[in-house]
């Protein structure tokens, strides 16, 4: 042991006393009845900030407001790193349906009940914990720290890309650190390294005037619903790929240790099978599950109507079709140049008869964080210490937009350190954090610093 | 000119008057406030039978009454003919955009403009002038006759076989002629030889217990939709065939010589496709645009449905998708085997991961006329004689229940003869029947009984 874990080993009742005092705030940013605990919530973060040694302030935004903490005196030439969490919780209901109530934190079976226990407010506050530890331990950091805590992440995030835009110059840094995903399984320390991108497009197949009778004209008019599914089925291959000409052009590789690794996982197949329901599952040939989910683009159908839907039979040839399709995007994979191999492609195999419109709807990057650097390697040295094994690399299928604007606005590496567990509850009743986790996520952050501070 | 001919002539105004009387009574069979001008109908109807010379009768039935007018004195050994016609009108609405009144038949540019006027009074009533004339000349008919008149061909027929299955033994018969169809165009005669069948299902595939997030689940769970989408397009091959296994097993073949005829038809195909409002024509290779709907066998999408279908973009992997499929049949084509040939199919060719279910929901045979035969014969030569020219041999995509129901029942050759045209407007503001067709009509059908006792 080091004096470092000492401290928070000896101080860790006094740190869970004071997270139970920050969950029993009820910020719930989707309620206007909690505006005030939403403030309550922000000013006791501010008030913990200063006692850990940070210079905080409340920033007001047309929402909910930032609160930074911010930590200067490691100097000019010292690296920055921005720490990001998020003050506010998702609503408690349904209420009947919690075993101890939301905002009275209890720690049943090593669990810490309460809703924002891990998401986000424990692991928000043990960064701040680490700090102090930190700061107590050893009286300076080796590099200047800046916590941004914001009140809206539940609803959406709408002003913090602004905010961060407005102050890129004060928060300019060289490494972004987020906790608030989880761990892959109990004891296994993992580093969430990239997300997936999104291109989202409805297909709209036009044909007839209007809708036709079927005995009528059947047999002589194209078939919009038709021509709809036969250009969607040439949207994959028979293995599952996905058959767009140059779909696959920017996707980068993995690499293959941390591929294995991927497969080497504790990863029950038949439970993750079992939770969809589905009676089988299936995806891409030569991928894993995981794989698929993680380092893997996609084309879904995510929504069809075309003609009549409703009971029983109506002999209708329809006069339209629509699909809602995305895809799911990997590095280096971009929206635009998808949106343009997709409309491409459909040019190329839509049949005479209907007129066939792509419209591009939404899009989103692929991310994925580099697996070197000091605050990777750092974050991967500080997990190892605090958990007796080195950290995973895991993947997310969806995508966590704070995570790009970061990436965007500050250009900095961004390291997603999660300590949440899988079944957590986050956004469910019964939310719970391990209290373990919370306090090896206490060591693993302030042994971050200490690791970086080597680098 | 013969005699026959002659009287039909010369008592061409009264024949006319008398049909303008018909048009008169508004016998919407569709609403319960024209009932006492659907029984005035029946009992207008059954006076002018028996002052045509046949013994004429009301019978009621849980809608609409049946009037049935029979000349039996042909004797035991002579054929009977049954002649079937409608005296029910579909509403007249919307009023606003009838040029005349619709109650009020009016004769303009050679035609008789009213609701009811084609379809079918004009068509039902013309056989009752053609039998007064033919025996007011001959003063007996070669064959017996049964004329059969209902009153709900408009809202579904529905009490019609079950009166025909009743009276099976009274209407027994050698051929049933039908005037309730339209010549191909003014001058050529036409008899409508073949019906499509149709077999209707309904296909649900199941997949995911719930709609799950497509970022979280994407890649990994087969996508119900597109599982549909890759089925549907099995149902095609490139040039347009349906590629089910069997699927043409049974489809008759017609004479070439019908098929050459259906060729030389003078058919605007570019007049046909402005119709549609599709931006061009396709269906079947090998097959003119006539032949696609009357003789050759389709699989449409009728319907599809699945996923998120509102506004903009919503990032579902659905639970489900379901596809509303019919096929239209020819002969020998029948729907329980197409049922089987369907689900054979799709057995066969679904992915794993996904459950899919093929539900029969509406089925109905194909017809077709034999063309050949005493009252084909007689048609055709009846036909040339009035109009000038032999008539030409015509199809129908959709099908026409009563067909069925007197082939099935009677087990009679049925004769589809019919005096309508083009733009017609039946069903709809500004009906009218060619005045030329009402006497023409009168002609062929006095003709018919003729050329009958010639074989």
């Amino acid at each position: 042991m080091t004096p470092l874990l000492d401290f928070i080993d000896s101080h860790s009742p006094r740190f869970r006393d004071e997270l139970f005092s920050f969950l029993r705030i009820p910020s719930v940013s989707a309620r206007s009845e909690h505006d005030a605990d939403v403030v309550q919530a922000a000013e006791w973060l501010r008030d913990q900030m200063e006692r850990c040694g940070l210079e905080a302030t409340i920033h007001p935004t047309e929402g909910h407001p930032v609160v930074l903490g911010e930590y200067r005196k490691a100097g000019i030439g010292a690296r920055t790193i921005l720490v990001y969490g998020h003050y506010d919780v998702q609503p408690a209901e349904p209420l009947d349906l919690w075993d101890s109530p939301p905002f009275e934190p209890t720690l049943r079976d090593g669990k810490i009940f309460a809703r924002g226990s891990v998401d986000d407010k424990g692991q928000l506050y043990l960064h701040l914990k680490a700090l102090e530890a930190y700061l107590a331990v050893h009286g300076s950091l080796p590099v200047n720290v800046i916590v941004l805590a914001e009140g809206e992440e539940e609803v959406g995030s709408e002003h913090l890309a602004p905010f961060v835009e407005a102050h890129a110059e004060r928060l300019a840094c060289d490494g972004v650190v987020i906790s608030d995903s989880a761990m892959f399984a109990p004891g296994l320390p993992s580093i969430l390294s990239s997300l997936r991108g999104l291109a989202y497009f409805q297909i709209d197949v036009d044909g007839p005037a209007t809708d036709l009778h079927s005995g009528s004209y059947g047999g002589a008019v194209v078939n919009p619903a038709m021509a709809l599914a036969r250009i969607l089925a040439t949207f994959h291959d028979a293995e599952g790929r996905v058959a767009i000409p140059g779909f696959y052009d920017a996707v980068r590789a993995w690499e293959t240790a941390v591929r294995e690794q991927m497969r080497s996982l504790p990863f029950d197949e038949g439970a993750f099978r079992h939770e969809t329901g589905a009676s089988a599952l299936g995806g891409e040939v030569g991928y894993t599950t995981l794989e698929r989910i993680w380092t893997r683009p996609t084309c879904e159908v995510n929504g069809l109507l075309s003609g009549y839907t409703g009971e029983g039979a109506k002999t209708v040839l329809p006069a339209k079709a629509m699909a809602k399709v995305s895809c799911r995007l990997v590095p280096d994979q971009d929206p635009d140049t998808v949106e343009q191999l997709i409309k491409a492609h459909v040019a190329a195999v839509q049949p005479a008869g209907v007129t066939v419109t792509v419209t591009a709807l939404h899009g989103g990057r692929p991310w994925r964080g580099e697996l070197a650097g000091p605050l990777f390697e750092a974050g991967s040295a500080a997990l190892e210490r605090a958990f007796g094994r080195a950290p995973v690399i895991v993947g997310e299928g969806g995508s966590i937009p704070v995570v790009h604007d970061f990436a965007r606005v500050l250009g900095a590496p961004v390291l997603l350190m999660g300590f949440g567990l899988p079944g957590e509850n986050a956004h469910a009743p019964n939310e719970w954090m391990s209290d373990a986790n919370y306090i090896g996520g206490i060591k693993a952050a302030a042994l971050l610093w200490e690791e970086l501070g080597r680098r």
